[in-house]
């Protein structure tokens, strides 16, 4: 069993199944808009986490799949409108659904795709009262991630930010739609109460390490290549658990430093390799790489109780996988 | 019964109730964007009409409650995102939320919005198999406002549009809603399905008249005062049933005349004033006043099959007061 397999074929039982929901028909243009994001691809990490979680209490896959394409179909709603906030004209290497169809009918598509992923949620075959679980945790997590996005919005404009502030921010903002993941594959499996629980809190764990990951990702690829990303992480303030680090730890004429530079949407190429070597100098990338290390433990800690099985085993192998993965 | 303290009596009802749903939470600046509009008051007419059509089947109008609120908060999340793709700055006498709070708050509070209308309909107490019917209803709606919403937007560009298109139009983007909130009022009422079926009619019919209506309103006003919307909407090319039916009628000179003004931004004052008298001759805003009276007949005859009850008695009063209102 290897994880890049099983995450491959899962992705293609997925892709073969979403599609169901988002058939072309007119007016076009807003189905189109709204097709296209989720046809770009992806891993499909969430329903392959949904999928493997229901497998895991020994439930049938098939059964996860309307509420693992609810979650999808939500994870990209939220990315289109994301983009729109952000300003971000970037994609999965296309130009992001707002560059490409204009705003208005980005702004709807989002709408429409959210509208879609309730009525994958609601195709799922599950007694009334885990019906009502799951919709209402479904809920929870699009609240959740409103949430979380607009604290990652305002912190942008802050000077500091604490680091418990901003692990409530990636826990709302990109760790809830990984913990319902977990949690909702459990449920739907038939899982007991502290089987769920194991795979909602391993869900949670995996999100926080796979964020932290990726922040740490992109500081230690400027290595090799100042990516044009950090460039505009460190132009904007963006606060990744690196910069939260750094900004808590210097003094002086690092303080300085990074008063004048960090959020100075002026700030010069070597200004910008100036802020970047300062993060490596106060041990800030390493500290955030000990951290998601810490959340792959309590990951794997988590789903422990779990009976021994090939879902299992996967689940441990994903873990493995989000702290290696390139992006 | 005066259908003006009916529809007070039950506004006060529904205000007590559906702010549970938006209690100011933190983040702080995103919960009062969320609570901005719904507090902004309005009529409540969809509210209404679901208690009241639930009431005509002889069910327990605080049944209909939180279903009432799902589509309340569900049409005000529409509201928001519209004026944001249409560039509406103001709404309910009050600047437009993305005015007030910035767009990207109001893409944010939109999409809370809409996720809080699904936590209401979820507190509806019913049966699955009618929880289930009410949800896929509640989507399909949901789907059929961001339709009418797109095709909307697309045919301020086209040079014309059939008096079908304009009708499938708004039947999405406005009488959907009121279709549902008669069907949905039915069913948890308990109405059988002729009942059900009867108030669903009604709801369609009583939207596009009330759509037909309020286009008609804002033509006949300019006798009067030439208010700023129905310049917008002259220079904008806005697809009124007015306009439709001068743009089919109209040949020669008026034809030109049409072609030169209608959707040309920089239209004069005086071509605007022009433009509306020539709706006039055409008899364009006769023929919208005489096809929403066609409407408001329909409506009458679906509930014609209730049972004589207070409630069917406010149900037509409804449909006369939709036709007299002031804007």
């Amino acid at each position: 069993m290897e994880i890049k397999n099983e995450l491959a074929k899962r992705a293609m039982i997925f892709n073969t199944y979403w599609q169901r929901f988002l058939q072309i028909k007119k007016p076009t243009v807003l189905y189109e808009a709204t097709h296209y994001l989720p046809a770009a691809g992806g891993k499909r990490f969430r329903p392959f986490l949904t999928m493997v979680s229901c497998e895991s209490v020994s439930g049938d896959p098939q059964k996860a799949l309307p509420f693992a394409a609810g979650l999808e179909l939500m994870h990209n709603f939220t990315l289109v409108h994301d983009d729109i906030m952000d300003h971000s004209s970037l994609r999965r290497n296309r130009p992001a659904v707002h560059v490409k169809f204009g705003e208005p009918v980005a702004i709807l598509s989002g709408d429409l795709l959210f509208a879609k992923s309730f009525e994958a949620v609601l195709g799922t075959e599950v007694d009334f009262s885990t019906f009502k679980q799951l919709q209402q945790d479904f809920i929870n997590c699009v609240i959740s991630i409103c949430e979380g996005q607009q604290l990652d919005m305002e912190f942008e404009h802050r000077k500091t930010v604490t680091e418990q502030e901003y692990l409530e921010m990636i826990s709302k903002k990109t760790a809830a739609l990984f913990e319902l993941s977990g949690k909702g594959g459990g449920l739907i499996g038939g899982g007991n109460p502290r089987e769920v629980a194991a795979l909602q809190t391993y869900g949670m764990s995996l999100g926080l390490a796979f964020q932290i990951w990726d922040d740490y990702l992109d500081m230690s690829s400027t290595a090799k290549t100042l990516g044009k990303d950090i460039g505009n992480d460190i132009r904007n303030g963006k606060k990744t658990l690196i910069a939260v680090h750094s900004l808590t730890n210097s003094t002086g004429s690092q303080k300085k430093l990074l008063d004048d530079i960090f959020g100075n949407r002026g700030a010069s190429e070597h200004d910008v390799m100036r802020i970047s070597d300062l993060f490596r100098e106060l041990g800030s990338v390493d500290y955030a790489q000990q951290r998601a290390l810490q959340f792959v433990d309590e990951a794997k800690d988590a789903i422990s109780v779990l009976k021994e099985s090939d879902a299992k085993e996967l689940l441990f192998q994903l873990i493995t996988y989000t702290i290696q993965r390139e992006k």
